[in-house]
């Protein structure tokens, strides 16, 4: 384990934190370590099981919340919690022993966004199973089906090709609702020469995947769909070139938010570039205006740009990439040309 | 709004409260209420939807956490939030803002433990596709199955019967996995003559369901599993039959503890016997020896009595029930008798 900088007692509670550090997502552990210690703090349901996975390299104890605060206590160190992920209710508990809190999240974040080979490995196969999963999908489209049978479909495939879950939740949109960026997966109906995006991903090994495609359902999309998806297309494939390793991340942004107003779609564009992707969908680096720091070797990250016209269609194209050797490679082989489908009946 | 008791603003933030407040479940929105003035800070994404469905009731502005404390810091009035669901670092946001807080986890579960007839619809409406999710799984078993495979094809069936999503990640255990309370479901494969455990809920409207079924993959049960499942199935008749308003949570535990004792299988219970059920899929009120409160009409809760023989097979027998009337009554109408099925290639 890489050392968080400020010495003292880390005592770590989060799902996918616990996940990261041990090896073991858990929503019940209690991690502690230091220089000196490394604990698991896990109820007898999982205990046996916590122990035969991670036993040779943590001191996998017997025990729960009282079990680990108690031995915080014990030892009187100074101790640090991730301020994002405790709770006021949690704190109080440690108030009531004595113990107070600083932060650590800003370490946490620090020692995350860099990810291990192994690390890009995992999120390589969760990017692979989403995109088999989402090519499955496409071939089962028929006419009639609603957003909500296309996005069950497809998170049953997920399932079938060895993930554990989704993501987040799965975004089916046709037609106009894909001019909503965060669009509710509801009941429309897929009617021929429809626009449709699809934003989906899965998790493979504890790490997530983010991936949006936008395709049309038909074979005569009009001059003003084509347009946005050309601007779209363009300002993805200029941001990904162009990104680079010591690139300011709001400059990243920049390229495409450039390419789109060139474009004349500019304003259209309403959220973020994109954001990093790990044992969480959302962390850092933040691809934004207001994001500070640079792009390094090992951040993984999404690539989203997007143009949405109200009452119309959106149009979205988005990849899970990484940085490697200065460049930006990506995850996903689909292709981000404008995929046509017959609409079969 | 059953208004709270304590004197003040609250600010919700956690999405289930939200949506139980509104009717509008979301992570990303700010509500804010007292006597006077009800609020939900939305940002654009969703500020449309939100203030088309929620604003005759509530006072829907556009913004987000900054203009959520800002309004807060205005009326200069004491706050409570949930100390349960609110951050260190949220906290520190407030802090900054010379914002004190106070809890009201309290008071917000007493609000939502007693379930008003349009959240008893609901439930039952999350109960009804669980349990039609789980009779089409039943009849699709076929030896070579995976645990997975019979997770992913149950999950599937609650999407297509319109749930959002499942309550709880899906337990699906062959053989002696159903001996494990918390087991992870895997790769096994369904082999004839195998104890099969499925532990399961789905949300629909944004309330939860949860159920346990276990049953005989083949037609020659042996002596020791029918033993037990008669002893779990008349612990859990019993303490449904004798479940009453004004009965103390520990005494309604205790009739499924005692029964099980009775049938020589008391240190095989080795969990509490149920917990409330609602947008949450654990809330008060908790029946468990340490449970403390009374059983009141309205309040939904699980019974799911189980014993678990380490090494050979477990069985748990759960319902969500509810208390109407002063007895308890069960949303579920799948029976409760064990199911043997003769085991497809």
């Amino acid at each position: 384990m890489r050392m968080l900088g400020k010495s003292g007692l880390y005592l770590i509670t989060d799902e996918r934190e616990v996940g990261y550090l041990t090896g073991y997502r858990s929503a019940d552990g209690f991690v502690v370590f230091d220089e000196e210690d490394k604990l698991f703090f896990i109820d007898s349901r999982y205990y046996y099981a916590v122990k035969k996975q991670l036993g040779s390299k943590w001191d996998v104890r017997l025990g729960s919340k009282k079990e680990a605060l108690e031995y915080i206590q014990k030892t009187g160190k100074r101790l640090f919690v991730d301020y994002r992920y405790t709770t006021l209710a949690f704190n109080e508990n440690l108030k009531a022993l004595g113990i107070d809190t600083e932060d650590c999240s800003k370490e946490i974040k620090s020692m995350m966004i860099i990810k291990s080979p192994a690390e890009i490995k995992k999120i390589k196969k969760a990017c692979g199973v989403a995109e088999r999963a989402f090519k499955n999908t496409l071939k089962v489209l028929k006419v009639g089906m609603t957003e909500s049978q296309v996005a069950a479909y497809l998170e049953n495939q997920f399932r079938v090709l060895g993930a554990s879950g989704v993501s987040f939740e799965t975004i089916v949109a046709f037609g106009s609702g894909s001019a909503v960026p965060h669009y509710q997966t509801g009941k429309r109906k897929l009617q021929p020469e429809t626009v449709v995006l699809m934003d989906f991903g899965c998790v493979v090994d504890g790490y997530c995947s983010d991936m949006t495609r936008t395709f049309y359902f038909g074979l005569k999309p009009d001059k003003e769909f084509l347009n946005v998806y050309n601007a779209v297309l363009t300002a993805h494939l200029k941001t990904f070139e162009e990104a680079r390793a010591g690139m300011a991340w709001a400059d990243v942004d920049k390229i495409a938010r450039d390419s789109l107003i060139e474009a004349g779609y500019g304003k259209f564009f309403t959220h973020s570039l994109g954001h990093g992707v790990g044992v969480n969908i959302h962390e850092a680096p933040s691809l934004s205006p207001k994001g500070q720091g640079t792009l390094e070797n090992g951040m993984v990250h999404s690539i989203e740009p997007g143009v949405y016209l109200n009452g119309k269609f959106g149009v979205r194209i988005e990849d899970t990439d990484y940085i490697e050797n200065g460049v930006c490679k990506s995850f996903m082989t689909f292709t981000k040309k404008l995929v046509k489908i017959k609409p079969q009946y």
